[in-house]
């Protein structure tokens, strides 16, 4: 942020009155400039033993596989925002069933909130951000092909608590290192291959 | 939004190529300048039969009594968000025990996330955006003196499943006619009691 988005002014950074941390400041209207978390609202879409991929047509990661998630955007339901997600990249009416994975991560200021959800009818297809979208049993995952590493997370608790029978509300985090480590290995493994 | 943060030149309202929803956008640097809902974390502080209530030293709502809550920042986790609220408006230490309301106000973008939360002892005080702060029991809650929709909904919900023992996690909408109604009969009692 270089200009104030109410007035034009350049803003400055400085920590303001009655606060502790560093804002985008504008000295000519006064307006305070906050940044917040964004919340990326998906699905863990369910068919039989099955779970639904989307391979990635945009940028980051194109062509890697991911589950059915985006930004949540102004005036709708987290849970609206799953389903949503999931009719425009994979193109599947999904019965949301409850929040299943609530992921921080602090080092992208992105709270993942995926949805478990079930899938009436193995009805899918590509939406304009994928260029594939297919069901996917444990053993035929592309665990070296996943797009981020909250993806991976909610994939690995999904099957884990599949064999378990039960599916609570986990809370965890992924953090700079589990990114670092994520992204390394996929990168090592691209090196490798080629 | 009048002015794009990134190079200053005015923006204008339009629906983005491969995009359905309006979104401000600057014909100059070519940003398309995004709104997302906002996060409010904050506990349900416990200390045995009684939750921890601040009332309010600032606007909105000056006065009125909520929990401790507010916005998320970057950087951190939600749960490390919602104690550090506790910490600045009750100046309490909680332990926070799990998400516990997950509510969407979508009439203003915002999901709240209120954590259940142990008050190990009974240690708290006016931080700088409380008047007062004080532990209630279910008959002592300012019923009528609450700031928000969300609070009400939440204390109600806390008390109810106290007399059942268990706190699962809610998923649930406070929606704009509840809001309405909210502020219109406290409005109301305002207007009778004046
Ligand atoms: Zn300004
Ligand atoms: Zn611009």
């Amino acid at each position: 942020m270089n200009f104030c988005s109410e007035c034009g002014h350049p803003v400055r950074v400085g920590i303001p009155d009655d606060d502790n941390r560093p804002r985008h400041i504008c000295d000519n209207c006064h307006t305070i400039h906050y940044q917040n978390p964004k919340i990326v609202a998906g699905t863990v879409p369910v068919y039989q033993d099955k779970v639904l991929l989307c391979k990635r047509a945009i940028e980051p990661r194109v062509g890697y596989w991911t589950l059915p998630a985006g930004f949540m955007e102004n005036e709708e339901t987290t849970a609206d925002a799953a389903a949503r997600e999931t009719w425009e990249e994979a193109q599947a009416q999904v019965d949301i069933r409850h929040l299943y994975m609530l992921i921080d991560t602090t080092a992208i200021s992105q709270v993942y909130m995926m949805f478990l959800a079930d899938m009436p009818e193995p009805v899918f297809g590509a939406g304009p951000e994928s260029l594939e979208v297919g069901l996917f049993s444990e053993d035929e995952i592309p665990w070296d092909e996943l797009a981020f590493p909250t993806i991976e997370k909610t994939l690995r608790q999904y099957f884990s608590d599949r064999r378990q029978g039960h599916f609570p509300l986990h809370q965890c985090q992924v953090t700079k290192e589990d990114r670092d480590r994520f992204f390394t290995s996929l990168h090592h493994q691209a090196v490798s291959n080629g």
